[in-house]
């Protein structure tokens, strides 16, 4: 920042209001450089948050927050709206550990009134919002930040069905970058796409009439008189062509330009006027500013720590999203029937190459869980092969349709649960640690879980093709860790390794038996021998398993997942069942998890090596 | 049926085939009155079918099934299809125990292609077997059936936004009846609102060149002729006025008579001609021909046994919905922030009276369970005071916006789970059994079980005034059952009852501990003494309860919902971890539930007085 600097002015949102445009223009340009700086180094939403400066800007200098509210759709374009709520400060430390959230967070400041992380939830909130306010004879005005790609998320438009009719003052703020994390899909982004090559309809009627006036002016052809005497006939005597929004009662205006701010402002100030609710429709560059994030803003969405230079990732190494990519695109050759659907995760769950070589099999439904599951059932009842690939934290959303739709009726789908475990630095809201809970729920599911490449690979053909029914296979993100070079997975629904005939039987499954058997590993060398009995289908658990850990005295369960109606829980249980007297000891998650580097969540939830090792030491020396 | 039944003349679908318009037209005749007497007999789903008996006839007649594939949304609406599809027979037994199913099961016949219950499913699953038929290059129509009500659910908006823009031959009837199971709600149905009461559109350009061709006909006004020129000139000039489907990509025909079966035809072979996805928008009445459920089609919804010839139920008594709806009216006198959400299921949960007392404090969201959580959050964090009032098996919906958006945010809502446990003759479906496991997996929430009505008030009480965040309070379908004189609740988490020196205790919650009671008095005069410990609080489970426990040598846990993850075995769990080495029994359900009466399904459960008794007897006589 040099002397000058716009930001170091701004205490609080109120100093922005006093800006003259091209100071906020300027300060649109600082920002933009202190993202792009941080993202660099801590990784984090880069080319959403680029997308909406001057949005953000824009709404600061028009409404009254804290007072008025703002929620932001999935939440991970905030970081200049943090910027200008007094946490410049610390947005150096954003996403890290007891640093600032990616997301909003009510925790976190006055300025952040709803907290967001999965799509789609931002106009129920503000509706919500808006209707305690009217309730409450509080005249504050509510906002939706929402992007397009959200809009494919069903609860989305339940929330615009139920708000549309209303006579509450709601204002939607479309934030339309063509994008959802991929390249947006459906219907509706087709009608936006039409929308943002209209003209502008901010008041038609007066617009034309003075496109009318005008004619005929200096350089004004044939064709545009015609253009404007078609428009001033249809508006006057049929109406304009209402748009999807209008459709369902909102009064829309836009397109607007996202990067223009008097446009922005003048607009925002007529949805304050308006009565009802509003939909500000404005186009973004997802990425604008930063030559790269525009060039590829999908690489940019979320990403980790960079080179600013380059554009480069600091890092990066295979992961099991590509293994599953490469898997998918192998059995595809050979098996016509197999198909893959992704909600809106083409790229994340490595479905990229799939999705080029077999176009017609492959399925990117938006960011529509719900409907994914329930479609793969009906490709399951019309004899293809679906796959659903889906992060953990992202298929909370498709519960009922697991339950009601895909096991009740016995359905043969494969989910494929990428991200399964702690994921990192997106904290509480993205932490895959409740799949295993709630699909144990349900009858008739069965759960893999690798703990290797070859292990996805192996558990992904047995889910194919030798398994009933729903079955899922969970793996977590990045890639492989620590396997022994004399550990030989032997497609059984479980392994033992190690020291049978000891008093200490660890019992884990997925990457946890890395951690285990770095711990054995090091136990060993003090004089302590422990087993691992490795479950590599936690669902339903293997009968043999729990009466394989009846001869032991201690019985330690690791679990990288809720503990409430987790595996261990359920192992523990079945144990005592049986007669087991020995000590059972189960670490598990009891709570969300912070953000926090992946290691370090695990270490603090006793879940990595030295975390295991510890509780066998512990359990041990009671004796 | 006389002499001439012409329902006896159908021995599969291709019957229908042959028969003209006229027989077509007393086939419906018939097969209503067949409908009403069943459905009188054994309650059913009435209005919604009595609707859709010229469609049902109309669709098979044009198509052929089962080669082609009908997916009926939520299907209680397949009455008709059933009675049409060698089903007829048995259709005395529908909705009874072993009988046929009120829905469409796949087990029962090749005609029903995919099973439903739950709203809003439809197009996601015929959607799925369309693109299955083009990857597998079969060449047959797919079609689904969804009511007006069913497109307030988000995920058929996802559907329908996947769907569009593809180029599956898609065939989707809209049967729109004004109604969801109330009267529907939503911007949506505004629209269809004014889309019945356009011109059908078929093709609308030689419909107008028609209709100029006639002017000035005999009896024609100008006024006619005026809206004539006007349609023709927006239509030649400007393409007509896109509603809702088209602009989601969908080819529209409609509005039609859902009970003018030539009308329908004609539309259902220009359908099948049509390329890419194509909507039918069918206005049916919601009851038609059966006098009664046409004047109340709410009242003849989902029906219990009734008179056919004064329409009245043959039943009826207070229930626990109607003590929750006089609760809520009770309190929002006194609370000015209290506000009552339901999903188009005003009625069902006891809200009516609310709904009409307080008006801007109460919402019907539509079939949008999804969206109710987040929007009561919303109203939450606005400082309203929000409960959610619906079915279990439909907060299945709301799994992720429980976790996500409620619970991590620790806002405080209160949802009124009704129908929590077995619920009869509905089925699988609709059986209110996992409720309990799924919000045990989130962190905390609190779930409160009342045995009565008193209790259901005390906990409503508790859950709003005097807990923080999440609560439930779950209470079953129907009225208040056996609690003993001298039974006293003391508000506290959990209540000791009985002989507390009995070496047996039975742990239980909810109705259940009605039936305990039951079969403690009945064990007691057989001189075996037994204590009950009632859990009124279910999560967080009291340790001081398990504690508690530790002093008997056998305890028998009876949970009215699913074993995995349920209290049972987290009870269980705990006190094993707490050194219990006596004999711990759990009783709890292992698999979906079949239809039966309530009291049935109860004792093949052993849920029941009687089981609970042969179980306490059976352990006991183990000793």
């Amino acid at each position: 920042m040099t002397e000058d600097s716009l930001l170091d002015k701004i205490n609080s949102p109120s100093d922005i209001k006093k800006m003259t445009v091209s100071e906020l223009s300027a300060l649109s340009d600082e920002i933009r450089e202190e993202i792009v700086e941080s993202v660099s180094r801590n990784g984090g939403h880069l080319a959403s948050n680029l997308g909406v400066v001057e949005l953000t800007l824009a709404i600061h200098s028009v409404f009254d927050l804290p007072d008025d509210k703002i929620v932001w759709d999935v939440g991970h374009q905030s970081y200049t709206h943090k910027i200008l709520t007094g946490r410049r400060e610390q947005f150096s430390t954003l996403r890290t550990e007891n640093g600032l959230s990616g997301f909003p967070k009510r925790e976190e400041s006055l300025y952040d009134c709803f907290d967001t992380g999965h799509s789609s939830t931002s106009v129920s909130a503000a509706f919500g919002i808006a209707c305690a306010n009217n309730i409450l004879s509080d005249k504050h005005y509510t906002i939706a930040v929402i992007g397009d790609g959200a809009l494919t998320g069903g609860m989305a438009l339940e929330a615009l069905n139920s708000a549309g009719k209303s006579k509450q003052n709601l204002i939607v703020i479309l934030n339309d970058n063509k994008m959802s994390i991929s390249k947006n899909v459906g219907s509706m982004a087709k009608h936006l796409t039409k929308l943002r090559i209209q003209p502008s309809y901010l008041d038609a009627k007066s617009r034309v009439q003075s496109r009318l006036n005008r004619i005929p002016g200096i350089g004004q052809g044939l064709a545009k008189m015609i253009s404007s005497l078609k428009s001033w006939i249809r508006i006057n005597f049929f109406g304009h062509q209402k748009n999807m929004f209008e459709l369902l009662g909102f009064n829309y205006y836009g397109p607007l330009d996202g990067h223009d701010i008097v446009q922005l402002q003048t607009a925002l100030k007529a949805a304050k006027r308006s009565r009802g609710p509003v939909i500000l429709h404005v186009c973004t560059k997802k990425g604008k500013g930063y030559e790269y994030a525009e060039k590829k803003p999908n690489a940019f969405h979320g990403i980790s720590a960079f080179d600013i230079e380059t554009g480069e990732p600091k890092s990066s190494s295979k992961g099991y999203s590509a293994v599953f990519g490469e898997f998918m695109c192998n059995k595809a050759r050979m098996d016509k029937r197999l198909c893959a659907i992704t909600a809106a995760m083409a790229t994340g769950t490595g479905l990229e190459e799939f999705s080029k070589k077999y176009k017609n099999r492959f399925f990117d439904v938006g960011i529509a869980e719900e409907h994914a599951v329930t479609f793969a059932c009906g490709l399951a009842a019309g004899n293809a092969l679906p796959v659903f690939a889906v992060y953990s934290t992202f298929l909370q959303r498709s519960y009922d349709q697991l339950l009601h739709d895909a096991a009740l009726q016995g359905l043969h789908i494969v989910v494929a649960v990428d991200r399964a475990g702690i994921v990192g630095e997106d904290g509480e809201t993205h932490q895959g640690i409740f799949d295993v809970a709630f699909m144990n729920t349900i009858p008739g599911i069965t759960i893999y879980a690798p703990s290797s490449f070859q292990e996805m690979e192996s558990m992904l053909d047995t889910a194919l093709y030798k398994t009933n029914g729903v079955v899922a296979v969970r793996y977590p993100r990045g890639g492989e860790l620590y396997i022994p070079d004399d550990y030989k997975y032997d497609e059984d629904s479980y392994t033992t390794f190690g020291n049978k005939t000891s008093d200490t039987v660890i019992v884990t499954y997925g990457r946890t038996f890395s951690y285990a058997c770095e711990a054995v590993r090091s136990l060993s060398e003090k004089g302590i021998d422990v087993c691992i009995l490795k479950l590599n289908r936690i669902k339903p658990v293997d009968v043999n398993a729990v009466k394989k850990c009846l001869n032991f005295r201690n019985c330690l369960f690791f679990e990288e997942g809720i503990k409430y109606g987790g595996v261990g829980e359920n192992f523990g249980f079945m144990l005592y069942q049986r007669g087991f007297a020995g000590r059972y000891h189960l670490q598990a998650i009891e709570d969300y998890v912070h953000q926090a580097k992946c290691a370090s969540a695990l270490h603090k939830l006793g879940l990595d090596s030295e975390g295991i090792e510890n509780t066998v030491l512990k359990i041990v020396n009671m004796e």
